[in-house]
């Protein structure tokens, strides 16, 4: 468990330095928080850089003497446990709207005289439709994933849908929970895995950042990636597991909204342009099989 | 029932009229929606003009063959009964941030051999704290409410409360629901209620608007907006009933989130400056018997 913890510390460290010099100039401001009953986190959080509008990378070491009856209703046998669980957050929202959003967490859950489990995922939210930016992404996952690829990356596409709006947040990624595997050496296989999706995050996304952070733009495209983000909100406080139960065990607040978007707007009944980009959007989301040879066909 | 739609409509284009004569520059367009399923409704929105970024005006009509569980849940007796419901919402987001957004919805509620009753309310949520605009304002909605302002104030600040925040989303104002009155005359009695409430909207809020909207500010003022905006994302999305039945049911989604504002922001713990106005606006939202003579007392 220290291991776990120590191990997501040493690479929020890394994280947070990579981004800061991707940025050139922002800086990432630490924020420390405790509470004797719940524990603690660490915050970083950049804010108004040349790239990154935002950029936050969270870690927490959280503890209770029951599991959340969350937790206990999908795991068998947690129910009234002790618990542990250490975890990493980050969220990216670049300035350039050309330039998607990133967002990837890793978490540990240990549970006293229970199985213990790993979690994760790594997905991706443009405002705008390069194909080649989603192929390069799900490739690199891919690499990563291995033969559990398939699996986790359509349980990405489940997870980030905005069902009241019938459309996905993002083209997705890959989304696992629950991974573990008995015997010797199979915890250190799965933290292997989840090293090596840390590991990830960089080469799956900075070239991406590489193509778009220059391209040059205008308000009608600070107005669309605007109101994707306003999409991103509602995502993230009507849906996302995570955020709501943040919220609702009164968490670190700041800490748990750091992945909202600096500004988002919402217009009423916004329809682009046909034929413009921004009209293709929505098509260009929907669920692809990204990584394949084609790279093009709808799953 | 009819007559309760027809009223509701007769007062939206009243209030629309109203809301438009006073903006002087925007314009409400107009957008209605059927779905043979669950009903239909007019939603009237106006963006961009000089006194509101935005202002919306929504009536609805629905019907169902079955209470939604929600409202049975709550109502005993009307589980699996039809029903039909109409009702009318209304929410203003001013450009000057020194001006309050206002918010009113009345509902009528109608289930085939279970009674029927009305909801609704109507609440104030400042951005900077003016005393005399809340004492206004609650005494306003005191000279409607008569006996029943105390029991109904305290709903309002029940409810508009940002629990993760330990917050307020605004100062309240009056909340009611389940107002059903038996016997000769009852719904008449309580139509004319109603009736009331819709006719207190102008007088309760549009003096308000007067002081403030001609008041001069700057960046400052602006962000502070935007980030309390944040705030009624936050409530509307995590908390609001209405917003989050509407959403659930996948009702008109861009009529549901009328609601929302045209722009808002997230800082990562931004804390105003010690001594500000902005810094006392927490304070301020707390729940105070703004409507006594002293109009200042906490709660």
């Amino acid at each position: 468990m220290v291991n776990v913890h120590e191990l997501l510390l040493t690479e929020q460290a890394r994280l947070v330095k990579g981004f800061e010099e991707y940025d050139g100039a922002g800086c990432f401001r630490v924020s420390e928080w405790t509470r004797s009953e719940l524990g603690g986190g660490r915050a970083c959080v950049l804010e108004g850089g040349r790239v990154f509008e935002r950029a936050g990378v969270n870690v927490s070491l959280v503890h209770g003497r029951e599991v959340p009856a969350t937790i206990a209703q999908t795991f068998p046998g947690t129910k009234g446990r002790p618990y542990v669980a250490t975890g990493i957050s980050m969220v990216t929202h670049p300035l350039n709207p050309y330039a998607p959003a990133m967002h990837a967490n890793f978490r540990y859950f240990a549970v006293e005289g229970a199985p213990w489990w790993f979690g994760g995922g790594c997905d991706l939210t443009p405002m705008y439709g390069f194909a080649e930016d989603a192929v390069h992404f799900h490739r690199t996952l891919q690499t990563w994933c291995g033969p559990r690829y398939e699996e986790w990356k359509r349980a990405c596409d489940d997870y980030f849908t905005i069902a009241h709006r019938g459309e996905m947040r993002g083209i997705g990624g890959v989304f696992f929970d629950r991974l573990a595997e008995e015997g010797p050496g199979g915890f250190e296989r799965c933290l292997a895995l989840v090293e090596a999706g840390l590991a990830t995050i960089f080469p799956a996304y900075l070239p991406i950042l590489d193509r778009r952070v220059r391209m040059p733009y205008g308000g009608r495209q600070r107005e669309w990636q605007l109101a994707r983000r306003g999409r991103y909100v509602e995502f993230n406080l009507v849906y996302d597991r995570g955020t709501r139960f943040g919220l609702q065990t009164r968490g670190n607040i700041e800490a748990i909204l750091m992945s909202m978007p600096p500004l988002a707007r919402w217009g009423f009944e916004l329809v682009p342009e046909p034929g413009s980009p921004e009209s293709e959007v929505a098509d260009f989301l929907k669920p692809r099989d990204w990584a394949s040879p084609a790279g093009l066909a709808t799953t």
